[in-house]
């Protein structure tokens, strides 16, 4: 299911030769009553993410749902070319 | 997209009460020269989570797709249920 759902597959080309991180977090309370752990996560995992490769503040994007039952969080990042 | 994506919408049921916390990764690489951060993050947000919430060892499910262009990792955690 993941793989369809997230990027598209595309032919390649220069384009293509970004790297990209996506992360798309969901919390599921169920019954609406539970603490909303997204905005502490987001803060977190972009700090583990900056421990393994250099993220500059504008290369991520950042997007947030918070429902009822349902919280989602989604990070796209776009990281630094891959030394040849 | 990412709503729709996700666990589908249920009606309300006792089923519903659980708490979970699904996290899905693309790493996406382009060229598929860029290094595979994938089983590092996977261990580091595993980490990040469990500051957050006591998460049991069989209480999390992961998969993790590695391909040449793109490599993604699903992380889905079933969350003890909230206090009342």
């Amino acid at each position: 299911m993941f793989g369809r759902t997230l990027w598209p597959r595309r032919a390649s080309s220069a384009q293509t030769a970004k790297e990209r991180l996506q992360i798309l977090l969901a919390h599921e309370r169920g019954t609406g009553t539970g603490p909303d752990y997204l905005p502490a996560l987001q803060r977190d995992i972009l700090e583990v993410i900056r421990r393994h490769v250099p993220v500059e503040q504008d290369a991520v994007e950042i997007r947030m749902e918070r429902g009822r039952e349902v919280s989602s969080l989604e990070i796209n990042i776009e990281l630094p070319a891959p030394r040849r």
